[in-house]
């Protein structure tokens, strides 16, 4: 079909689509933004965010910018996944540009990877900025290191959102390794299947384990025990989501490291 | 002993020790500097800094302040650990605050965790700023994500650094285990070892797997094959530390999402 005035006219629409740039806004503190998420904020004029980005975060979103709210809170999905990426390519394929903005790292449990393809797939132009993860914050923030010569060799990101008891997803014998450090996120639901399932497959029960929760937020508590003395800590102290898991004999560093820490943190030990 | 004059004049000189601020400065781009990052080396007027740190990270340094380069290249050792901490205990005992600048994160495969208890014990305090790790940078430069839905639930990064071919510090059978993204840090020397006992333990052998040079420098290189074909496409494009290597199905995605990336990357597919 030669090009008619028709045809033109429906791609002329499409014919400047917006750039979409997913940020990674960090653990909470809006310190922990890197200089391109600044940048990337302060020049947004819409800014789609999630349920985990702090209010200090979104201070660097222009007054007058849109902001729309597509988060999700554990139990009640505020709105599908796929509606957010239908959402953006809509906005996008408008001729507007966003950012869209995750807590922690996009690309780490932020299901940056599935948004990044339906952008793909729509012929959105879009860009990934990194940002730093809920495991580094917390390890920063609470004195815990991720790895270390005499304790771990390895670092584990693993998510603690079991679909049942016996998640297929997760491999537990491989979880249970030694010289490892384990980091769960969005397990503190499933606390004590977590720390049971690592005993089971031979995990030590005093491993010393921490929850961390408000990781870098001036709300911070970091509560240290052991696999076995964990899910009661918990329960004592009311730990609520968001908070991490960190398991593995560099949590037994906490205790001494934090104690040299300039940086005052709340702290409560188990 | 009761206090007398010459042991005040000698805890005199203690009394008041410069703080020590780690700062992880992130894979190399500036733009991936954290906020609080760069204060701390704006603010700093003496910085220890390490081989992977770029030069443009560097230009956030005040022009009059002291630098001391402390690197270490693969091979050669240029300061001994040990040293490094003796020397920002000497500088912090004599009331010299500074910032210890390193690459990506200090707390993953950066050794901060041994410098802060060396620092704990001599009494100097000090404080933790997290940063993008070389992973995250290279997975958001490249297009891939670290996990993801589909092909990875659980991201692990190993260090790369072996000690010999059958090193114990590494648990290959654990990192080659599926559904997992596993990225190796320092690991371009021993890249035939890993690609071999990755499928000695029961990886397949077209797993897809990448280099990733110079992650989020102009230089940026990403050259993608499988556990089989990537020894010799490294050899054949002449590929040189700093480079990761990332292993797993999300490699696979990198061909989509880089094409639709709004930021030009560098790319050479293998």
């Amino acid at each position: 079909m030669p090009r008619g005035e028709g045809a033109e006219g429906e791609t002329a629409q499409y014919s400047q689509p917006g750039k979409v740039t997913l940020v990674g806004a960090g653990p909470g503190d809006p310190e922990l933004l890197t200089l391109r998420a600044v940048k990337a904020l302060r020049g947004a004029r819409l800014v789609l965010y999630d349920h985990l980005v702090s209010k200090d975060v979104l201070r660097y979103v222009a007054e007058d910018a849109d902001l729309i709210y597509v988060g999700k809170q554990a139990g009640h999905h505020t709105i599908p996944q796929e509606e957010i990426i239908e959402l953006m390519v809509r906005l996008a394929s408008d001729g507007r540009s966003m950012v869209r903005l995750k807590g922690g790292d996009c690309f780490i449990f932020g299901r940056g990877g599935e948004e990044a393809q339906g952008l793909e797939r729509a012929g959105i132009p879009f860009e990934i900025v990194p940002g730093i993860s809920a495991a580094q914050g917390a390890g920063a923030y609470a004195g815990i290191p991720l790895t270390h010569r005499d304790h771990a060799a390895t670092l584990v990101y693993a998510t603690g959102h079991l679909r049942g008891a016996n998640d297929a997803d997760l491999d537990w014998a491989m979880l249970a390794r030694p010289r490892q450090t384990v980091v769960f996120y969005m397990g503190i639901g499933n606390l004590p299947v977590i720390c049971g399932e690592l005993q089971r497959h031979g995990m030590r029960a005093d491993m010393p384990a921490a929850l961390v929760e408000h990781a870098t937020l001036p709300g911070q508590r970091c509560i240290c025990g052991t696999l076995q003395t964990l899910p009661q800590l918990a329960l004592d102290h009311h730990v609520k989501p968001p908070a991490l898991i960190i398991v593995g004999e560099v949590v037994s560093l906490h205790e001494t490291l934090s104690r040299g820490m300039a940086t005052p943190a709340s702290l409560l030990e188990g």
